[in-house]
């Protein structure tokens, strides 16, 4: 039997701290914040979330994640009602030195993941009871406090089908319907019918409780911890604005925190606070983690011998053998692809170690989610589709640089050199996305050895990664031997009488070569680098080139925004003109030379521009 | 009563090109495209879908979606089957030259849009039928064919339900359950009644048919045009690669075109096809469009005076004016936001012109895909959410260009200046990704006047354009008369002395110009330029500053990848170092002020820099 009296008295006290925080923070939202406080408060100190205040790390704790991250005031006076924040480090909130930002990141020790992009916390939380129920079989709980205005987002219903086909009995999402969104009503409004037929028909339990009455939603996640093989929605009727009368329920209260008269008022309605109340929470069962180990026999042998300069095979499946080959030695890697691992290659994974490859069909956006989730509980996902595809997920991407993540992104079919199936399918953006992130490195192999070499590289070292990977087969050009590192590139023609320097890439770097050898015959000599890694870039060499050349000439497979060449225009202390060449007119179908050709990125085209800078 | 034997005829003859033009391509899809054949036999020749092929652009033809775009064979060969497009040309199928793409794209006349991305199809179907439906209230019908495998996609249930929010009874989709993905079975397999039970639930009419079986598809169709005040979609059990007893309902037979010995074999199969053989389309009601005005009386007057040189105004309220102001020169513009119209100031057109704005809610997928549909329907929208958050619509954002589109995105919330409400909410990577389109203007007002400028002049031609606007208050430094143009700029200080330009955008032109005031103290002079129009830039202003000045320094509230300083360092030509400043490290939470100057983006920052390159 819980002591309710005292939940009453710790959700007073967690209004008290929402409401002195954000007026004085003078901005912030309060009213969001207060919808939820019974369904929180209920959960911490009711005996439901598992967790250790003084090791937020553990393997075996709950988690918690406020996909609603506006609602952050509450998270922050949650664990303060819990002793693990005091009242005047909460008059910090939103400052620039404090950790309690605007909408929740991991520099707050409790705030799981960064939040704050609607409709991205239920795919991170999929990500993390996936990986307690198949990974590491650890009884640890997720659970997801989820907005009512966020239930549009159609990432929402991503993670919910994935969460249902994987049957995720330990995943609890909690529906806040205030009814409110921040310019008015929600789509749906006060409809709970109709959102629970929703979720039902997505495979999920549901349970609808009255989100201010601590009884029911006591009732509720009991009965949620019991549900098997599926993942349960506590769909709440609340309040927005709850406890303070004046902003109850009533539009224009959103994002907006109260004066100080306002508060003043909003105090006297709530009543005497008792701050030396503190909510307990109960520990975690003490757990070891099983070591992480396969467990499943290699069914498809890969050739573990070595490549031979001259052997064909793309790239992307160099991709997916590179994988089996690394993962003894990684034992933390999943593998997700969004339902095109047969053109990806994470197939190749999949059949070998099919207890670390999970099938996220095609959504992408709850896959990167899900790589978060997945990622933040010590896993390495690498995770695939085409490399267009990504740009579906842009969002996820963004936000995962705030989350100091460890995802390794790969997208294949890059560029115009896929070939007849078009422009739809091209990805001739991604470099550019990818390049905007904090932290990542952006990695574009040209043959199989570059591309094992660059997958062993990326799980070796903690932070985000993009592979670039090409469909066409390549020659293999380097040795088993050669070494690559971030911020690296390969020389790989060179001489005192070089003119011109030649950047490229994957695809145009084999361009780039086939010019050399035509221009070599004319007595021209061009320098040829292989900028394998894209971000960082390689400065030093490429500054060091343009010392001795009349002209840089960057060949990129990919828009000539945010790409190779633009990486390298950009590095300081270039001495020399850059000419971009790259893709400019409207893509379409055609064959890989035909579309090399059209858009002036070909040997051709390499050597009319080296010829007219020869001759300038 | 129809002829169902003439639909069964022109279903093999359907069949027939399918099988003849992949074989002779040597890819694409043949298996998804024959799923289909009877569903779209059955829309086109039974009387359904009413268009005029002589006139496709004709007002109130129906229009048909092929969101499933992999399936091109089957909309090329359905178009040679009702006569308009011939065997030799179908034979050309994703040549370099010709205009049958690997995707649909509108170079056919046929296709409405570019698809081949899944999930997208079902926006732009919503975007036409809602200005069918609520605009132009014209009686045709818009007909999406859907995959089963797409249904994965978020921005289905977006476009779901935002369909039935509206009531679009003019919509209907069909859904091709196949049950086969590109790497084996989907989700859902065959299990059409947890579909069903979804769509209902997402508040659609649900009929579900055997898609091979003409009478029953005949019945569905006949069935759907009766609902009133829903959308219908048509469920239909199917198999992939139906009509070709080898390769039906057997997995691995995604993107594979028959050999020629296969494709000789089924065509024994398939039997005798009368090549003679037409289908007719019914013709479409001959209908005038109502001439497009408002219709509103204006609630809120917005003051038509002048702004005033030192006018305190955020550009996203500027935007928000622009609008209302202009609307009466572009009537055919339509306003869409994603739940954030307060803040985007969209509302400010909402509140005066009701019937030409439409929530969108916070689904900024189908927001964008809605845009594309009204957009190939001759409207002009002008579609708003936090620039961030546009990162969410990337693959739209993306498709959109191969469609030829006409929108007008319009991101507020730009950059670490908006302070408090952290990372999350900042757009610092929305101008890499717009410059990324081929043909997108990119625009970046400083103030009040060069918004309302730039945001007329977005209305005033055909294409995409972005318009990134600001949160914060900054004077108006225009004169109204000023006028602005793509590819502008605007050089605000300059003297005979200056040794350093100095290129800035929407906020950090103001630190630029508090800086100007604190160097010329010193007689240092610089130059600055306003690059108001970041794509394309203003190539010859620029270099001519090159020329003159010892460095240029670029100072932008974005990440420097794709950005500002990129665009410029870019432009052929550029005599003297760039010096890019920009965000580079982790934003968070602050004040405005507090995060410029940690961003190394202030008025301190530009001084720093210039007194260092000065003295050097």
């Amino acid at each position: 039997m819980n002591d309710f009296k005292k939940i009453e008295s710790l959700s007073r006290l967690i209004r008290y701290y929402i409401l002195v925080s954000t007026t004085s923070a003078g901005s912030g939202h309060p009213s969001s914040s207060f919808s939820a406080v019974e369904l929180m408060s209920t959960l911490f100190f009711c005996g439901f979330f598992k967790f250790d205040p003084d090791k937020p790390e553990y393997i075996n704790n709950d988690r918690l994640i406020f996909s609603k991250g506006h609602a952050s005031p509450l998270l922050y006076s949650l664990w303060a009602a819990a002793g693990a924040v005091n009242e005047s480090k909460l008059m910090t909130l939103r400052d620039f030195n404090s950790d309690l930002e605007g909408h929740p990141t991991p520099r707050f020790k409790y705030a799981e993941a960064s939040t704050g992009s609607l409709g991205q916390g239920l795919s991170i939380g999929f990500g993390m009871a996936l990986s307690a129920k198949y990974i590491d079989k650890l009884p640890y709980r997720t659970y997801v406090l989820l907005g009512d205005s966020e239930m549009a987002e159609g990432s929402q219903w991503e993670a919910m089908q994935l969460a249902s086909y994987y049957k995720l009995e330990n995943l609890t999402a909690i529906l806040d319907v205030n009814r409110l969104g921040q310019r008015g009503e929600t789509m749906l409004g006060r409809n709970t019918s109709v959102y629970e037929e929703r979720i039902k028909a997505f495979g999920w339990k549901t349970i609808i409780v009255n989100g201010h009455n601590i009884v029911e939603i006591n009732e509720a996640y009991d009965k949620a911890v019991k549900i098997k093989d599926a993942p349960t929605m506590i769909i709440a009727n609340t309040v927005k604005g709850k406890g303070v009368s004046f902003i109850e329920d009533i539009d224009g209260w959103h994002g907006k925190s109260l004066s100080k008269d306002q508060r003043d008022k909003a105090l006297i309605e709530l009543g005497r606070v008792d701050k030396d109340l503190i909510g307990e929470l109960v520990s975690p069962a003490n757990i070891e983690k099983a070591e992480n180990k396969s467990g499943s026999s290699i069914k498809e042998k890969i050739d573990s011998s070595s490549y031979e300069v001259g052997d064909l095979m793309s790239t992307r499946e160099a991709y997916g053998r590179a994988l089996v080959r690394i993962y003894e030695d990684y034992p933390d890697m999943v593998v997700l692809d969004a339902e095109v691992s047969n053109s990806t290659y994470a197939k190749v994974f999949g059949d070998n170690f099919p207890k670390k490859f999970f099938e996220m069909f095609i959504a992408e956006q709850n896959m990167v989610g899900a790589a978060l989730g997945l990622s933040l509980r010590g896993k390495i996902p690498f995770i695939s589709t085409f490399a267009a595809f990504f740009s579906r997920a842009f969002d996820q991407i963004r936000m995962s640089q705030y989350s100091n993540t460890n995802i390794k992104f790969s997208g294949s079919h890059s560029g115009v050199s896929i070939g007849p199936d078009g422009a739809s399918q091209m990805g001739l953006e991604d470099i550019a996305m990818f390049r905007t992130l904090i932290n990542c490195s952006v990695f574009y192999p040209c043959d199989a050895v570059s591309t094992e070499a660059l997958v062993r590289l990326s799980a070796s070292f903690k932070g985000n990664v993009y592979i670039r990977t090409t469909r066409m087969n390549t020659p293999v050009i380097y040795e088993n031997e050669e070494s690559f590192k971030i911020g690296g590139s390969k020389v790989l023609r060179e001489n005192s009488s070089d003119i011109i320097t030649v950047c490229a890439s994957g695809i145009t770097l084999y361009e780039a070569l086939k010019a050399y050898e035509e221009l070599v015959k004319e007595n021209i000599h061009i320098k040829i680098i292989d900028t394998y890694c894209i971000k960082p870039i390689d400065a030093k060499t490429i500054r060091a080139a343009s010392l001795e050349s009349k002209a840089i000439i960057t060949v990129e497979d990919h828009f000539p925004e945010g790409g190779l060449g633009e990486a390298v225009c950009s590095i300081e202390g270039i001495d020399c003109p850059v000419h971009i060449l790259a893709v400019r007119k409207m893509p379409r179908s055609g064959s890989p030379e035909q579309l090399l050709n059209y858009e002036s990125i070909s040997k051709e085209a390499i050597i009319k521009k080296v010829r007219e800078i020869a001759s300038s």
